[in-house]
């Protein structure tokens, strides 16, 4: 009898337990932005440019360096003028993987994030879109591209967030150590990566940290998976002043969104510390412990730890050699102000 | 008899005019900095390395930017938490071709000057060198880097100054206009151009502005040109504040060296504005105006401003294609300090 149930019980098992699949080596491709190659190179030269604020010293890349892990290693950004944000850079590789953008998912696709940053003051700090189009207008070389790729006045607000969002979607970094494990090579990780893998399902962390970007599965473009977190009470939170943010609150004003939180990706993760919306755990391991505790009410072992932070290991990915963008000149002056 | 002279004359006057020259398509090597492709590649990943500087935030190419003019457009650049420094980038292309380095010719060689800005306090802050290499060395790619490039325990600050050094030895943006010209393309280059090239010969500007770099003709690796500036008194000395800064007085503390500077490129001039040590001039027009007043004593007119801004343009240089450098990671923990 028990053995005529045991099928049925795995069964019931693998439906609980949500799946963790490899990514994709394309990301989804909205219809209003399809892709060319002069497109992704706009938004990469935009991307790389730091006459896109203010004073001429941050770019997107600055905060979310693709030459590292797609952020910048710091708790929190600083953006111009050594003004410091409040929250820490989430990695720009994947992105394209994420339904909604930003830590509080205020952003329903990346062409929309990609503008924000832009005219945020504590960020690149421009004081608005028509300076930075007046300033884009002034080198020829952004003119021929943007007229080329978006027709004859071709520099907007809506256009620059278009570009840099098709070229983030290239910014794909699978083929790591799990993906090559799910595409059949088991011998591509450790037996104790295997051990952690088998232990973020069992005690739950798959619940959330599922599908190809560990952040949620079958979910659409513009709809995001909020958590709140933290849930349990606990020393660390106190610690890492990690409830002091009301996350996706401040958005909404909703009183049920206190301390919600999209559920960040775990591609990368070993290679993207600090931790946490506010960048306050150095090390991976005490990610770990602060999560277990916080979310499941587990107080891991070393030896547990060690087996998940290996696992997680396993997730930093293989990255795309980028050629480096040559940024269209202004002649003979420059566009920026003098100070 | 007037015929006979001639040809004597012509001889003469070739020889008083100093030559401008097309630029080398490599850079002399230092005996003991030989290159290497593993050698310019860890150069290359620590030019871009912004973990290099106290916190993450800036690195050689945040001023020196190779994807623009070598320099980052403006007045003076920005360090470290928002400091902003005493004087304007120099352009990095090319200055394989400076036999000293920095606007007051401190640095003697490249490799002198690329350990300078690391401890600077107002550039990218790290407090020794000691510092430089724990933080390098809790990096295991680049502990493997440096060893496979130096030897074993490689990382030092010596090092640190070859490599970066032997990857801006590669850095030179031949195939101007001009060198088309110089190279025998009789075509490449306007007849304002032509027009402009000839007056800076004839009133002077090649004194100083001659050989491959227009900085000097026949110099030797670690003797500098330097000139003085302002020579003459004038009115755009006080609007642009032009001799407040006693350039190279400051290093040697020599009364005649008060106002004395490294004769600076006009390779990618049109590209690198604003213009002088302190960028206090935006545009080339006006910095040719300036330089014929304060040093030739001359009211140039408008057609000949033009013509000579037109033959400057013609020295802007083709880039050679980078590939970004993939920069090491550390695991599981960032080597910055969470602030």
């Amino acid at each position: 009898m028990i053995r005529k149930l045991f099928p049925f019980s795995i069964f019931i098992m693998a439906f609980n337990v949500k799946a963790m699949l490899p990514l994709p080596s394309k990301a989804e491709i909205p219809k209003d932005n399809l892709q060319s190659v002069e497109k992704i190179n706009l938004g990469k030269t935009l991307y790389f440019d730091p006459r896109l604020s203010k004073n001429g010293t941050v770019s997107c890349n600055t905060c979310h360096n693709v030459m590292l892990g797609g952020d910048d290693q710091r708790s929190v950004s600083v953006g111009v003028e050594g003004q410091k944000g409040g929250r820490s850079a989430p990695t720009v590789w994947n992105s394209a993987f994420h339904t909604v953008q930003f830590w509080d998912g205020r952003a329903k696709s990346l062409e929309e994030q990609a503008v924000g940053p832009i005219t945020n003051p504590i960020e690149m700090g421009m004081s608005d879109f028509d300076l930075v189009i007046k300033r884009l207008s002034q080198i020829p070389g952004y003119v021929l591209m943007f007229d080329n790729v978006f027709g004859k006045n071709g520099i907007s607000k809506e256009n620059i967030g278009k570009a840099i969002a098709s070229f983030e979607r290239t910014l794909i970094s699978g083929n790591s150590e799990f993906d090559k494990y799910m595409h059949g090579n088991k011998k591509a990780i450790s037996a104790q990566k295997i051990r952690g893998m088998k232990l973020v399902q069992e005690i739950g962390c798959t619940a959330c940290h599922s599908g190809v970007n560990f952040n949620g599965e079958n979910l659409k473009m513009g709809e995001g998976n909020f958590q709140k977190f933290p849930v349990v009470e606990n020393d660390f939170i106190k610690k890492y002043n990690l409830s002091a943010d009301l996350g996706r609150f401040n958005v909404t004003k909703n009183e049920d969104d206190k301390n919600m939180w999209r559920v960040p990706t775990w591609r990368n993760i070993a290679i993207t510390a600090p931790y946490f919306h506010n960048g306050a755990v150095r090390t991976l391991d005490e990610a770990v412990r602060v999560m277990a505790k916080s979310q499941l009410d587990m107080n891991l072992k070393d030896d547990q730890v060690k087996d998940i932070v290996a696992f997680l290991e396993s997730l930093t990915g293989t990255f795309p050699r980028i050629n480096m963008p040559r940024l269209p000149e202004s002649t003979s002056t420059t566009v920026l102000d003098l100070e």
